[in-house]
């Protein structure tokens, strides 16, 4: 338990409309949406200032009092949520740290406070005509502290990498509460270690992040849509190697879709009807792009398509020629993990693969699945440029949702075996949380591990930061 | 001193031509090329494979005995050159980690030991018409690891981004002794803390990296590349700025020079000559790359160059049209430091601001020198496009070049202030070594110092590994 006298001090630092202790206010910050969490707390720190998040965090150090900080809520892995195995933790969310958003055109940067969504930043950047390139289905509510904490994947990371990738500096408090300053604009810094980097994707173990400068890529002023049926992976991938080779590498999202996934969106998400007159094994949604109007790429794209169905790898497709088109084509996928809700229960993998082995690591991992759990419905979908598969199962038409869900860690172990035997991860953008703790600690190389470990108790010496997430 | 007794024991250790105390064998490897440091150390060690790597740090973290990792030699910073400041070390050569490298075409990857230079990198990417970015002066010589543990840069930044982008995992031999296997070739894996990238950059602090793979791009097809004479860096900057915009942002290198430093290059170097009848007081060195034939490319060029030139931004140019003359071309960019050479002393600043700063950073700071030392010959040039200026001064003609040189810490100071006023870096991609430690502590913010030095005791509690660079 928190003392109750450490829960007034915090309300008194925090400042007005710095805190909460409303179980009203507090409740739809203590469940993720999968519904596979549900915490608790006494306390919500909610302050709009990085001097006094570093007030807030030095308090909890010097008395030893465990904080999780969270975003906008929209991970996956526990990673974001107080008190789950039993723990006593402040949470310590950062959505009222808004107080400025700016991007600079002639640097092509965004620098903002960690509670602007992504969509906040999207918007500023194409203000100036620049693309924001992070794009993923969470984009109206996820934060830029949660994506910059989490690494988030998304849809163009094929074109523009992850979060990781885009993010040039931060500004953070440390688990001492001092304010860490890296927030550069540069291009090119090399004094010393990069701890940007070494917080991008840290779960909030090491500190709270409190502003980001990203990078920032030309509009993209010319964009062509394209849903193709292919018979299978293997054939998805020779796609994604043309499209590549075809248009000088301008592929911004090239996802993979099953028909059985397909049909679920169909029959669940209202609004939502199949591109093409006749079902196909597998879809591919892919967008290929350039910054400047270019009418050469529109004829390599239709070249390329030309040539592929010529070819046989393309059984039949359609091409968006208007933005609600597009727009359609899109919900198509982005709906994929929302309509799968609707049938049931279903054991989620985030995983990745090398690229080239994706085709192969689906039939064997459909195989040992199916062998495991006669019946289950195998939906895998993603990002398929980036070698990450939503390698999930759905449980039998006829089976109980409990005892289903009952077996998520020996599924788990199971596909995480066959992960690991292909050079894969075991999480590839959603993160360790409190979800894959334990599935890392058994995976992961024992020298990163001690390494992590004995990082995490340089920085974090009372284990304050997040201390249910990532390491244990 | 080093006792004895472990050299033997360490000779033993690192097997036959493991390791050698030849004073000529050694003396290469003593001195960096600027001719700035002059080491020594009782014994090099060569290991070829990682193994042997691993059993000789255990030795020396067991008898905390000091040790220097060197990759090159094309460092300039002093970061690993041994026994510099009086410090007993002995030197770890990477040079003879040459067990395999390898391109895996479908996954657009490398993975090589240590000791590859970046010109074979190169040559293995191209034999499946595929790109190793990185492209600096050294490339003949500087190694894969040496490349990680510095971040190199290098004049493809703009577009393939540093090393640090690139580098897609690491396997490396921690100070303890413990083999870290990070050696993913995954473009996504979000399975706790970055040490790969904790170890980028790390200048051998941290550990010695025996394999890395990195990222490659499609091999550029079509390559147009500019000498452009221009007015001043503002024009400079934007001609980069429109240029980015009527290519779709296909700039793939984009260097400013002075006319002060183009002469000297024709002075010294031999076989080069200016292209163009005239002189002008700056130049833009650019290239414009595809990687699929695209003749829409070739009129945006055209266009962007004519529209230019009409605006007067572009005071004469050329384009080459043959492989030699753009060799030509670049071999003007390519010798310049070795051109100033040929003139006495010079002070060097690594330095980087945000691009869009660069022509103030450049007047202030040109201002600033030129009032502490009249006749001093400034000769700032370097990579525009990720606002990374090599600010070079040059002793007065007729000036004691060593009375010059004694200058370099307050020039430096006087610099490092102003690159820190405009938000830069006082090491854009040289590394800090032993050269800008001090003005590193001087400098840099306080709390990112702690985090780095609590991170340094952590992994190499006895401080073995490297420890006169970067940290104190």
């Amino acid at each position: 338990m928190i003392d109750q006298a450490h829960i007034d001090a915090l309300i008194v630092l925090a400042g007005p409309k710095g805190a909460t202790t409303d179980a009203n206010e507090v409740a739809p910050h203590l469940r993720e949406w999968r519904d596979k969490f549900n915490g608790k707390t006494p306390l919500m720190l909610m302050p709009s200032d990085a001097e006094t998040v570093s007030k807030l965090v030095r308090y909890c150090n010097d008395h030893q009092i465990a904080i999780v900080p969270q975003g906008g809520n929209t991970g996956l892995v526990g990673g974001g949520i107080p008190g789950l195995e039993g723990r006593n933790e402040v949470l310590f969310s950062t959505k009222r740290l808004r107080g400025s958003i700016a991007v600079d055109p002639d640097d092509m940067t965004i620098t903002a406070d960690a509670g602007y969504t992504v969509a906040e930043l999207q918007a500023a950047a194409a203000e100036h005509d620049l693309l924001f390139p992070l794009s993923l289905a969470s984009e109206g509510s996820c934060t830029a502290g949660g994506v910059v904490s989490t690494n988030a994947g998304g849809v163009h990371v094929v074109r523009y990498g992850t979060t990781r990738a885009l993010t040039l500096g931060i500004e953070a408090v440390l688990p001492d509460g001092s304010i860490m300053n890296d927030l550069s604009a540069l291009r090119k810094d090399n004094t010393g270690y990069d701890l940007t980097q070494l917080l991008v994707g840290a779960e909030g173990t090491l500190g709270i992040i409190t502003r980001v400068s990203f990078k920032l890529a030309p509009a993209e002023k010319q964009l062509h849509s394209c849903w193709l049926a292919v018979d299978s992976p293997t054939d998805a991938l020779k796609l994604l190697r043309s499209a590549r080779q075809a248009t000088g590498d301008r592929v911004s999202a090239f996802e993979l879709m099953p028909r059985y996934g397909v049909e679920l969106v169909l029959n669940h998400i209202p609004g939502t009807s199949d591109p093409l007159a006749a079902p196909y094994d597998w879809y591919v949604l892919t967008d290929i792009a350039s910054s400047s109007i270019d009418p050469a790429l529109e004829t390599q794209v239709s070249d390329w398509l030309e040539h592929e169905i010529a070819a046989g790898t393309i059984k039949d497709g359609v091409v968006a020629s208007t933005l609600a088109q597009r727009e359609a084509l899109w919900r198509l996928r982005e709906t994929m993990s929302e309509a799968q809700k609707h049938e049931g229960g279903s054991i989620k993998h985030d995983i990745s693969v090398p690229v080239s082995k994706v085709p192969d690591f689906l039939t064997v991992a459909g195989k040992a699945v199916m062998n495991g759990w006669p019946g289950a419905r195998l939906t895998p979908f993603g990002h398929l440029g980036d070698g990450n598969i939503h390698f999930n199962v759905m449980q039998p038409a006829d089976a109980d949702k409990e005892a289903f869900l009952g077996s998520w860690e020996a599924m788990n172990a199971l596909v995480h075996d066959i992960v690991t035997k292909f050079g894969g991860s075991i999480s590839a953008e959603h993160g360790i949380g409190t979800l894959k703790r334990a599935e890392m600690k058994r995976l992961k190389d024992p020298a990163q591990l001690q390494a992590m470990r004995a990082i995490k108790k340089a920085l974090d010496p009372h284990n304050i930061m997040n201390p249910g997430a990532l390491l244990d």
